[in-house]
């Protein structure tokens, strides 16, 4: 008996707020959020998984709201201590954040997947949705840039995402295998695809360039329902809009609709980009306008259900 | 030019304390510390020092003098995260002291030897002493029980030194050299090898049992001189009277005299034992008695430079 479950590929917060929003929406058992680990790196020989962490901080409701990255009632005494010490700080780890990524690197090292780390520590802080890394084997995000390329965490945190970005590479792809626990559910008839309001270069992309992912997504049946990340021409958080217009394209949802198209089955754009509905649905993606701005729990969760539904009507029109 | 130099052994805590009277007795160039690295050992994946770091952290000023190990102005977020997800909680580990085990283990992972980083971090620090781990071959203290072997950590800090000890064991220690620097010193006629006032058996008996230690230190010509760690049949810290109950000896100063006769050449004694001299000179240790207890700063120094001169005065009468 098939659950209809709801999978959702997601990046770090933008992508993070859709899959609270979804969590709300619908039981524990029919959510599996598949998380980006093309950022994921190795800093003081830690292993760090910021999107996977964003995930399981905001679903174990241990966000910090206000930087978006990290958890709430953080401190930062280590920090302060590796300074002192003359260690690189570039990367901001906070006291309380640190045990995830300690706790974390030692059970890998002691030869546990990734998937399986992930699974044990958002049981422990009492997570029942499925939260499910792309794949276990390491992929590294680099970012080509007009500095040349630059490792994701040394591009978007150390240099801010100044350089101008000419291209992305994913290293380690090719021996990449998409999750054995999204394939099961794949094979178990989900009811939707979604893909979070994540960047679709960094975020999105190092999840479906996985070997066999597109192709697995694509057959299980499901409509795939994107949420465009550029509203009315930005990007709500990160560099997706500014690595639009360094590649040459509009920063709009149509640019987002063009990227997606023949993969997705449709479109949720927002509503201050509802004056492009007909360009987007003439380039042969359906679309559906909704309040994507999401600053409330109210309005994540509005949204996930707007996108479970634009899904459900999508059903009944695909052919494959 | 010799500098004459001072060679300390020392554990931690007790040890640290004559070792930062030498420090303040002494030029910082005349001063060389040996520490024991047998109760090393890799927890949650990082490598802990605790004799070194007590060592590094009492001469740089970042000692927490109530609790005797660890840091100064220490905060405890990280182990409450690593509570909060379930990990091993025997061992605390404080968010600033942590960023000492993250640097250096992520150092040695990319290949620098342990007196390397050692070095590295004492300088960052400030400390113109030199720190010198016995060796940087790794070497493990096992504490044998009559509840079964314990590593030496699991017995001292989770068991609370509870099991009845029946023996020790120094793993690895055959695969062990000692230090290259300590070598390099002891052929430079040091002026006083000294034995810091730290637990003979779990301290100092893993420096020693370096293969080719003892024969180093007894052949570079300086005088060995022991401070009791035992006062009026007591430990002043640390496990070492009910260590020597156990094994079946008396817990007194003579017992300390007949551990190292043979490879000492004098011994300080407190005042409290005073009524032991003629005991220890009986079975041909020369002893000196002081005040080894040490409160402030001002006991530290004068008993740093009471060992020192008792050196001086044992250095005509040696024949070898």
């Amino acid at each position: 008996m098939s659950v209809e479950r709801v999978i959702a590929l997601s990046g770090g917060v933008g992508g993070a707020k859709l899959v609270l929003g979804l969590s709300h929406a619908l039981p524990a058992e029919r959510l599996l959020v598949v998380t980006n680990t093309g950022d994921d790196f190795d800093h003081f020989g830690l292993r760090i998984c910021p999107d996977t962490d964003t995930v399981i901080y905001t679903l174990s409701d241990l966000a910090d709201r206000e930087h978006g990255w990290g958890r709430t009632d953080e401190s930062w005494n280590f920090m302060d201590a590796v300074r002192e010490l003359g260690g690189a700080d570039w990367f901001n780890l906070g006291d309380r954040d640190l045990a995830l990524h300690v706790l974390r690197t030692d059970r890998l090292k002691s030869g546990e997947s990734l998937s399986g780390v992930t699974n044990h520590i958002a049981g422990v802080l009492g997570i029942r949705v499925s939260i499910v890394p792309m794949c276990d084997q390491p992929v590294a995000t680099v970012v080509e840039t007009a500095d040349g390329p630059l490792e994701f965490q040394h591009y978007f945190v150390r240099e801010r995402c100044a350089p101008q970005v000419t291209g992305f590479a994913f290293e380690g792809i090719e021996k990449a295998r998409p999750n054995p626990a999204l394939i099961s559910a794949l094979e178990d008839q989900p009811a939707v695809i979604v893909i979070a309001p994540s960047n679709p270069f960094v975020s999105v992309e190092p999840i479906l360039a996985v070997p066999g992912m597109r192709t697995a997504l694509r057959d299980c049946g499901a409509p795939i329902v994107a949420v465009s990340p550029i509203v009315g021409g930005q990007a709500l958080k990160g560099p997706a809009a500014k690595m639009m217009a360094e590649l040459g394209v509009p920063a709009s949802a149509v640019e987002i609709a063009r990227h997606y198209r023949g993969f997705i089955d449709g479109l949720i754009i927002d509503e201050k980009d509802a004056h492009h509905m007909r360009e987007i649905t003439d380039i042969g993606v359906p679309v559906e306008v909704a309040q994507t701005v999401m600053s409330d729990l109210n309005d994540r969760v509005e949204l996930a259900g707007r996108t479970v539904d634009f899904a459900a009507r999508l059903r009944g029109g695909i052919k494959r």
